[in-house]
């Protein structure tokens, strides 16, 4: 078959590799029918997630068609088409019944973490796919989806709701701020009218992501470049702050603005994959009553959220700025690494 | 009267001053019968809250009898012997009305704070208070209650439960980590047992305090100073860390501790008062899930806790060393501002 292969830092091509097997019996092996490139992918690329190691097919979103299934699988059957959770899910482990599978204790790559594709194994921008814990990890495509419409439930939803919205406690009336209007900012945008929020206000330095974020539920927007940002969100508010702050950069700067703008007694939740440490001001902080969370997705909720989508309660489309057929990998990079240019959001691949 | 009196930076005096009067017809006066001093005081004395200005009264903790009630108190009558909880809510500002007077909007020292006595307006190491709120703020003492029990509810109990336990989610068979032993530390270990925690392991450079805990509910205790501290806590784990590390300090070796000791999904609360910012290792934290609180205490579980020890589920006596009248108040100062050599943990003063 044909796959994404990294090949070191700055380097990666679309290679002819061999076919995936099942290796367990809660394998699945799916036939790509749309998957996707993410921010943490162009990360790894850059050489920053040392754990992805040269010969790895990158790529962890996506929906297939089964072809295979293992010995101990009874709730899939081949022919079923399956959006593929980023994160995989043993079932088994204290975490994973806590519902925390982002730290899935399972073997499949040894880490503790429930993100493994296209991290530690083989990932899902490639022909075929072998998906472990198969009845833990993959969600029927509703027939009333689309597969592209389904990728976006892979990570960008779940992620904005988990760790954006349901982290930072979003409740009805809440005035939110989302820091950085990429596509999981603007799932956490999205996701949060879930919750009833009297204003959602978005915050980017690019003029143009702010004016779209409206169509992702964004009541207000903010130019991060504006020397009276901060005024302008404080009087979006009761003048004490945002009830919600939440972080979708990743930078010290978007961080910091996150603590200057939550109320006392509000939440910042932190999306942002960070690079450097950040300053906790606690010799302010430690009398504010703020709750600061963060961490990778559990996919948890993909299920709800694929049962919004096929209703119509949430509309996935606006996500999806470019599409490609999936020979045409190297040149969905491109425009996805350009985004500042091409305007790309979510770039969909399709078989 | 007589009062403690602060003049200014390393300024402090027993002094005789006008007795308070009613101001609002929500005020009530109360003659103390018993207050005591906290490590707050001595971070006011070394001039680290500019807000308390010279002639402040110190102290929000204590017990007292009451002898005059405003024109609008119905619930409260002369005679009453209430003990004061250390932050004053209003009970009509919308941070009130949600549970949180930490952050009282009131007048009554124009902050946007509850905590106000000994601070704001003066406090409770004197012979006469002026209670404002005093519906909202004060709590009838049982009788099956000494007041030197009750001033234990006034804050040492109430700021180990809420910002240390209730904040730290403890639950049923968690792992928590206590770093610092003092009488806040020390309080969040005996409430966080109200929860069903499996240990409570006490960290402390005082090999005495550490020693001592177990009379609050330690099960488990590691002096800080020996080099395989976080090797020792580790192996109290299934070795992935402790649920809750609960900061009780205030300085960033011990935010640090807590950083190092905290379980994935694991929650890190503040209970200390810091001077200096602290590092927050995003790069390395966002992909843990780990939750992080600080704060002031609500006092709303003020009522709860005063059950729990009018009914032996708490004992709050193990926290008083030692014992003075009022009037010796500078001695008790003295005790308790050098407690590594006098083992000082509550010093309480009676009339």
């Amino acid at each position: 078959m044909k796959a994404l292969v990294y090949h070191g830092p700055g380097q990666k091509s679309w290679d002819e590799v061999p076919d995936p097997t099942i290796r367990q019996p809660t394998d699945v092996i799916v036939k790509m029918d749309a998957t996707t490139i993410c921010g943490t992918d162009l990360h790894i690329l850059k050489g920053d997630v040392p754990a992805v190691t040269p010969g790895r097919i990158l790529g962890h979103e996506g929906v297939g068609t089964i072809t295979e299934i293992g010995d101990a699988v009874t709730t899939l059957a081949v022919g079923d088409q399956v959006i593929l959770a980023c994160v995989s899910a043993c079932g088994k482990c204290a975490y994973c019944k806590q519902g925390v599978s982002s730290h899935c204790q399972a073997d499949e790559g040894q880490s503790g973490i429930g993100w493994i594709f296209g991290h530690l194994i083989d990932g899902t921008q490639a022909e075929y796919v072998r998906v472990p814990f198969a009845e833990n990890s993959v969600y029927k495509l509703p027939e009333s989806m689309t597969p592209e419409q389904g990728v976006i439930c892979s990570d960008v939803l779940p992620t904005g709701h988990e760790i954006g919205v349901q982290y930072g406690h979003v409740k009805a009336g809440d005035v939110v701020a989302v820091i950085g209007a990429g596509p999981v900012g603007l799932g956490a945008m999205i996701t949060s009218h879930l919750y009833g929020p009297s204003r959602v206000i978005a915050i980017d330095l690019d003029e143009n992501r702010v004016a779209e974020a409206s169509k992702f539920g964004a009541t207000d927007g903010i130019v991060a470049s504006d020397p009276e940002w901060k005024e302008k969100v404080m009087a979006m508010t009761d003048g004490l702050g945002v009830d919600v702050a939440i972080e979708a950069v990743g930078v010290p700067q978007t961080w910091q603005m996150c603590v200057d703008i939550v109320r006392p007694a509000g939440t910042i939740a932190n999306m942002g994959v960070h690079g450097k440490s950040v300053e906790l001001p606690l010799q302010d902080l430690w009398i504010s009553n703020i709750d600061i969370s963060m961490g990778l997705v559990n996919a948890n909720t993909v299920g709800t959220l694929v049962k919004m989508v096929a209703s119509r309660q949430l509309d996935p489309d606006p996500f999806i700025s470019h599409r490609f057929k999936l020979d045409e990998i190297m040149d969905a990079y491109e425009v996805f690494g350009n985004a500042a240019e091409t305007k790309a959001l979510k770039v969909v691949l399709t078989a």
